[in-house]
């Protein structure tokens, strides 16, 4: 049985590019006592892992190459040796960018019948669960209050703009793409949306902001978080999620002006969180989310593409803010 | 009887100088009715009144001139239309750069005869508390964790420091001079002070904390504050109390890098405060601090200057780190 794989090749100097990626082939290998085998269905793409290819480390590690891309994929198990799992169950897990991966257990999550696995890249899964305690523990939104959420047309952002209504907030997402703008507005129940890249985007965040902003959900850094520095209401609270503007460069900006003489002055809260903190709490949250997905008042959007081929190419896509929603590399068919 | 004043005549292009406040005198008007008179005994000169002199409105309001330079004094009661002050009490309000001064009533704190009236200039009055709930509320610093504090020797930082040790923590300080490390270690208990003017500042401030940082009270922004992202342990809090660095120019610098890329990963929380959100809980604080200062725990720096025609050039040097805690401006002899 042959497995394939995307290797990371080299590491991208500036943009990264599909040439700092190779398919390879290799053989499976035989899971070990208490690892799991399982074949993927499909892969997530997500900006955060472009921060694990720059030159310091980061949560994610030092950078390497020569080793399969990381991601966090769902697959069919196909071999188990361990009493958890058995051929067939559905999981989802750190598969990486390969066909097969071996695993240890505990490094898996069985997915309910009752679920697609592909919710479990998706609003199930850490797109969606950060979302949820990112706006709701870190950002504490109560009913009445603006909501503010970048790269808002994004695997997190969409969410967490559904889970703001959901809440009564008045919600306000910034995107780069006029499409995009119109998706969140008419679909997803966004109260508005504006283009970050328009000339005036500065005014229109401004009139789409008449009564300032209480949460920031910062999924971008850089001139962004800078302008919602500036709308932020006094004790308003940012969660910071990610710095998607800064991840393909090997020359991150310095930080917004205003930080700190505008928290100072707003007394304005700033707080850095990572979903894995929040762990303990997934199962109540995937209940609620999945709630929210069966009565409709949440909708998932996902962004397919097909083929092992096809990821290098689509992640780089994905950070000049190619996707709507979920980008997922289907292995499927 | 006339009135000594120091009048904002220019706003600074640039940084500060002297030139900027001219001396006047004017007539002492009667106070109206629930007004009182008060005779300054001294007032104090702190960094971040020069921030309500930059180009765009603060806290403290947008930039004027031809009026009284702003600040916080002590003073006694000459005349009072009010009940709940007579002549001769001691009063601490925001009497400004002026020798005399008419307040209505509520503006005024009177001072228990227990008490010198120039501590209510530093540890019980704005700068004490500030130091006090910026540390212990914002900070939340538990004994053992280090706690690090920029602007240490100044009039909020050496206190800072202070109640960090009262608290059992580790303390490191940063300053800009070794005459003011070597106070802050020799008279006022801090276990390390490094200078941030040395050339491997960031080395000595990373052998400075060999168990990385816990609460990082920020006065200064700029640098320190970069330095400070990268020292911070998972789960750090960072204090935003004021921006010293980014205050004697009309061309603040960006952020550090970091922000917000750190927070995240580290999952950083950073909050700006003003001490006048804890307002109902000062008499608590001052009884606390004002036992700290009776057991000897706790010491004032106070830095003298006499003199209304002093006070232009001891602020501006001021800015440049010239003074060693508190400085305050003696007007009664």
């Amino acid at each position: 049985m042959k497995n394939q794989q995307v290797i990371i090749d080299s590491l991208p100097k500036g943009k990264l590019t599909a040439a700092n990626y190779r398919l390879a082939e290799a053989d499976v290998a035989e899971p070990g006592a208490g690892e799991v085998l399982v074949k993927t269905i499909a892969f997530a793409i997500t900006a955060g892992t472009r921060a694990g290819l720059q030159g310091s480390a980061s949560y994610a590690g030092a950078p390497q190459t020569g080793i399969v891309m990381n991601g966090t994929g769902v697959g069919t198990v196909i071999k188990s040796n361990d009493g958890s799992f058995g051929a067939g169950d559905s999981v989802v897990g750190p598969t990486g960018w390969q066909a097969y991966s071996i695993h240890k257990a505990k490094a898996l999550t069985k997915i309910p019948t009752a679920h697609q696995p592909v919710d479990y890249l998706g609003p199930l899964g850490v797109n969606g669960l950060t979302a949820y305690f990112g706006l709701l523990e870190v950002g504490q939104p109560k009913a009445g209050e603006t909501v503010m959420v970048s790269a808002a047309a994004g695997s997190v952002g969409h969410i967490v703009g559904q889970i703001a209504k959901i809440k009564g907030c008045r919600v306000v997402g910034v995107c780069g793409d006029d499409a995009k703008a119109n998706v969140l507005t008419s679909d997803l129940g966004f109260d508005v949306a504006v283009n970050y890249k328009d000339a005036n985007y500065r005014q229109s965040l401004k009139d789409a902001t008449p009564n300032g902003v209480d949460v920031y959900f910062d999924n971008t850094g850089g001139m962004i978080l800078g302008s919602a520095l500036f709308r932020m209401n006094v004790g308003g609270r940012i969660a910071c999620c990610g710095v998607v503007s800064q991840y393909d460069t090997d020359s991150p900006e310095p930080g917004p002006k205003g930080v700190p003489g505008l928290l100072v002055n707003k007394r304005i809260t700033m707080r850095g969180f990572l979903v894995f903190d929040y762990a303990a709490h997934y199962a109540e949250a995937r209940e609620e989310i999945a709630g929210w997905l069966k009565s409709g008042q949440l909708k998932a959007l996902t962004d397919e593409v097909k083929g092992l081929a096809a990821a290098p190419g689509a992640f780089v896509d994905l950070l000049a803010g190619g996707n709507l929603g979920t980008r997922i590399v289907r292995l499927d068919g």
